[in-house]
């Protein structure tokens, strides 16, 4: 039988840089083990933050990708004119935009058909950015 | 019950640039108010746009997006070779690539589940880019 | 009727750079055929490489993207501490994050909906980064 799911996570307030979150979001999904074959989308209903997948072992990853895109979008850019909420503000929208708010992970025998390698991750742009909401929806084959 | 339904949506020419177009894709989705539960995946069919979301409410967040994405990408880039049709073809490429021909935004209650502050956005890479498809797929519970 | 479909694909070694793979990809989903409307999803179970969609016309676009993000983020950048993979590790690692690893598209008629000029690219990020897997997952209404 194909189902449907969905859910509103929420995430803890987290400083600005970048977080491996998969447990915090997966512990939040009980509905997953249902799911024989399927696809998780998560949504975060933020604009200044974002959600992206990369390496779950090395911090050093999270630390270099903070480190990079601050530089890229640099919270000093002289031609911003949203600046009303701080200077951190126009910076993280951008963050938001560039690596998006959405991921699409497949679901495989009632868990994240993840890379061995592969972590989500959260990236705050904001240096209080608060706590974050994810819906979360699953389709799929229950069995 | 779940069903799905498929639509393609034409956006209006638009400029250069970063546009909100909540309600001109909404408008065109009829269907939505039907599903319950579900989500709604967006794509659009061109190479030299994109599709995103952020804030729906200061104006200067589109303009400031478009300020630092020419920046990033700028149209005197000098080491492109694709130019044969105008300067603004490669960047506009790439910005295509950067953010996004799709989207997926989970909808509950017949209405998409966005946070708050949150609207789509076009970014128009083109000078002269025309009207743009967008084919619409929504899944999910029907009532 | 609303059916479901998942396999893993694998695709052969590349060198670092942007690859046009759509025929490679659909030529190892059979199962496309059947589906009248829905979505495919990909997602690549790797960090260091990434999909998107752009130009299947003109090779240059391959090239100049491949140019471009090369100086966006150059594998000299001083300031990465997750080096001991080799200097190509880390700019792989940002280049998957920014394109990202995971693209949905509609299938109409048992083929992908994609524009006239739309094709799948590999961004492959490490100079010998090996084969990929990829995980589809098919939705949709079943003929």
């Amino acid at each position: 039988m194909i189902d449907i799911a969905q859910v509103t996570l929420l995430l803890r307030p987290k400083e600005r840089g970048v977080h491996l979150i998969t447990e915090e979001v997966v512990s939040q999904i009980p509905q997953l083990e249902r799911f024989e074959t399927g696809l998780l989308s998560l949504f975060l209903q933020h604009t200044s933050a974002a959600l992206t997948i990369n390496e779950n072992a090395d911090p050093d990853v999270r630390r270099d990708t903070g480190t990079f895109i601050d530089e890229l979008i640099p919270d000093s850019y002289r031609n911003f004119r949203h600046t009303l909420e701080g200077p951190d503000d126009m910076p993280a929208h951008l963050k938001s935009m560039l690596f998006g708010c959405g991921l699409n992970i497949p679901v495989s025998k009632g868990a994240l058909a993840l890379g061995t390698w592969q972590g989500i991750y959260l990236i705050e742009g904001r240096d209080y950015g608060g706590s974050r909401n994810i819906v979360a929806t699953l389709f799929g084959r229950v069995v």
